[in-house]
């Protein structure tokens, strides 16, 4: 994986994570790279709530624009505004609060080109696939560890150090703590004071959020998306069931706090139709308020457990389907004119739940399904260990096979992507969507046979253009060469076993 | 296979079959196996068209009990006559025809007790399975040889004797002959007397109808029933677009020829939605004569293409469905409240079309899919090879790895269906129908565990009841006991592999 060999990974305490850019001192002088954050301290009242009392927000101004950033309480008389510039060249900002002390304030700082390593924050590209900001495509290649940030520091260190090693670029996480099969410990903190059974929801725990922080700017360091559940149902301490005005104040805190992090996607909720106190208008207010407050317009999208969301939705930037109908992700894609995500569609493991024990051959099936129809898959893992620490919800280590058969998909559609603009397109052999073309300039075809296993086939490639052609075992990663150089209408031998992959490059 | 076993076979050739027990010369004094077929044959006119001019037709009287069966013409100034005793004991005929010659003849004959292997004719049992007239099982088993009727009398030896040591226990084949890939010769004989391109649809050609006859006979003694396609549109001949009165005397010549065969089933088509002459109104009148004419009340099924039949429709016996998504057969099931049988779910093989190349475990998977829902599968096959003879469609010999381990489905399902009375039912576990049960007495229950591969899992088996319980690997075919005796709800440690099924058996 280029990722792979690109980070140099050395150890260190995600506790004490990497520190983020901080601009407290150096507001007025500072420099920041593009699509980092700069974040603005500023001293304030402590006294009564400062959660509930006391508003901020900053202008941030580039020649003629501007943009409106809300800032956020981080207890003990600290205020922060977070700020991710996405132009180069000179900034400047000025505060707005209720309080004297936080409003009127003001500075400047200078974007200058980011590293090698930051391309920016995701969005949509192609209308079916996705992009990094600075125009390198981005091949969503997801994973899932919902309660990670809940596990020891060993545990979250591992899953760092898990994840910057494996194929994925963007995990799925809870913000709120879960309580589920496996998931049977009370978390070390809690978003809201707490005391016995009783949440203070008049104010926010800021170690809990500040813990969130650094998680997400790991991610961000390793270049792993992290895509925020914002609500879910498997809880014991209230939060699936919170008053109207605590969940709106969760959220604009939480985009208040992570939005300036270039990393960060919003899913709405996983399994939201199991949040049995929520209605369909919180559903909406909730969406509402992201795409109204949030100033750097992340990805959004919801996931479900019995209810197929309305993907076509003007909110939704995407679609975050679970199902392991993969047959339906073509017409899904063009209904939606979206793209359409896999993010749940079981899990590699030996857990005794159906979702959580397809073997590695179908979670890898699965991947290949996906991307023949232009559309993206996740992953997961459920292995019974002695620790009883099961990566799609702890992280740790990964013990299954198919991440690495996932790691060659990610190469190849990297290839493929890297080689022009337009989104790949998909047709139809037989009953069944069978092949991926780079369109719109046919620089690559690619097939995947699935379960079955022709001995021959003709295949229609343009004519005048000259390709190579490489079969690919998507099991075994066996990459074999055809020789010679194929045009047209060519009938090919093959091998007559199923799983494989057929791809065709335009030859220079 | 019990019938592997049970069969003795001996080399014959299809050709000069073993005679079907004509009572020509005895049918006055005659005795007949029940379900074994009588065959009155009677001189008469043959000047002008006998198949147009003559009608005839005989009633068979069993104590107070009448039932009138068609006629045929035979030819050469034959006419014919066959039944089929369900009942053992007197019975006695008289003709009517509109041919003085024809008209008044009568006779009788003893009905006795059929031979071990006999078992009459298969019907529908407990709402979604299959029964023989006798009282035994019969666990539908199905494949495919469409057009085996005209290939080379070699090969259509080596058909029944592939058969006769196979799993399969019904052939899907077509009464007229097929033009498509890999079949692109004409037929030895055609249906109608043919001159250049032009038929006389105005007679049959009966020595078409007779080898036809000697085909079905021929399956009948090795235990196969004959699931006949009546239309099909993969024809250069014109037979998917005879006038109507044309396909009207031609089913109905068909019924009363083989109609008396206890292992005849009808299939009022292959793919009949795409005969693009044939409207609704044709199906339905055909089916009607189908349920009004054939005296022997055979099952009667159709099988589509892209336009899924309504199969609650009250002339269909059962559903014989084209379809590879097996997840839905236990819906199905449920809509119809009738068996279901997917005769065509693609082959195996390895040719380029997508129907056509499944592998092995991908078509052995689909008949425990269909198994676990308590529905049915079908078999197909198409390897290419030297010959170009394909068992799909030409018979021969089978060269997949699936029949062996449909053989083991089918031994298990048949201990199953023996232990007693009552359909196998079906439950889910998680999104997946994962479960049958013998009932209603709970003497089996097994799991299909398809992709799956749980490392452990709890059972909830009958308190009070004993059981032991083996694992059963549907690809190896490893059988492996469990040791112990299992009752109510226990918990497991299981193999963590997929393509497992689970079998409890209740002790005596």
């Amino acid at each position: 994986m280029n990722r792979r060999d690109m980070l140099k990974l050395s150890s260190y305490a995600v506790a004490a994570a990497s520190a983020p850019a901080l601009a407290e001192s150096a507001a007025n002088t500072g420099t920041i790279a593009r699509w980092d954050h700069i974040e603005i301290a500023l001293p304030g009242p402590s006294a009564g709530n400062p959660f509930l009392d006391v508003t901020l927000s900053a202008v941030f101004r580039f020649k003629h624009r501007t943009v409106t950033v809300p800032g956020f309480y981080d207890g003990a008389g600290k205020y922060k505004i977070r700020f991710m510039p996405d132009e180069l060249g000179a900034w400047a900002w000025t505060t707005a609060s209720n309080a004297p002390a936080l409003n009127g304030q003001s500075g400047a700082f200078q974007c200058i080109a980011p590293a090698v390593e930051n391309h920016g924050p995701v969005s949509v590209r192609d209308t079916f696939h996705f992009g990094y900001a600075d125009g390198a495509p981005f091949v969503e290649c997801g994973t899932t560890c919902y309660a990670w940030a809940f596990q020891s520091e060993q545990t979250q260190r591992q899953t760092i150090e898990t994840l910057a090693a494996s194929p994925f670029n963007k995990i799925r996480m809870c913000l709120f703590p879960k309580w589920y099969q496996h998931n049977r410990h009370e978390p070390p903190m809690y978003p809201f004071p707490r005391s016995g059974e009783v949440n203070d929801y008049s104010t926010f725990n800021t170690d809990y959020f500040q813990h969130l922080d650094r998680l997400i700017i790991e991610l961000r360091r390793i270049g792993v998306e992290a895509d925020l559940i914002l609500f879910h149902p498997y809880d014991k301490w209230g939060y699936e069931s919170m008053p109207a005005d605590v969940d709106d104040r969760y959220l604009r805190y939480v985009i208040a706090r992570f939005g300036a992090f270039r990393n960060v996607w919003w899913s709405l909720a996983n399994e939201f139709d199991l949040l049995k106190k929520k209605t369909s208008s919180d559903w909406d207010r909730f969406a509402q308020i992201l795409v109204a407050e949030d100033p750097f317009g992340h990805l959004r999208s919801v996931h479900y457990c019995h209810v197929l969301y309305e993907y076509s939705r003007g909110w939704c930037t995407h679609a975050g389907v679970q199902d392991s109908r993969m047959e339906l992700a073509a017409g899904w894609r063009a209904d939606w004119a979206k793209p359409v995500v896999f993010d749940e569609c079981k899990y590699e493991g030996n857990i005794a739940s159906q979702w959580g024990n397809i073997s590695a051959d179908a979670m890898t099936r699965r991947f290949w399904m996906a991307a023949v129809q232009g559309t993206y898959c996740g992953h997961g893992e459920t292995f019974l260990n002695e620790n009883d620490i099961l990566w799609w919800s702890h992280g740790g280590v990964l013990h299954g096979k198919s991440p690495e058969r996932i790691a060659l998909l990610r190469t190849l559609l990297e290839e493929t992507i890297a080689v022009g603009p337009g989104p790949i397109g998909f047709t139809y052999m037989g009953d069944h969507p069978l092949f991926g073309a780079r369109r719109p300039n046919d620089s690559v075809w690619f097939y995947y046979f699935d379960e079955h296993q022709p001995a021959e086939m003709t295949f229609m490639l343009p004519q005048g253009k000259k390709y190579s052609a490489e079969l690919v075992d998507t099991l075994t990663l066996e990459r074999t060469p055809l020789h010679g150089e194929f045009s047209g209408e060519i009938q090919l031998k093959l091998p007559g076993r199923p799983w494989l992959s057929l791809w065709f490059r335009q030859k220079a």
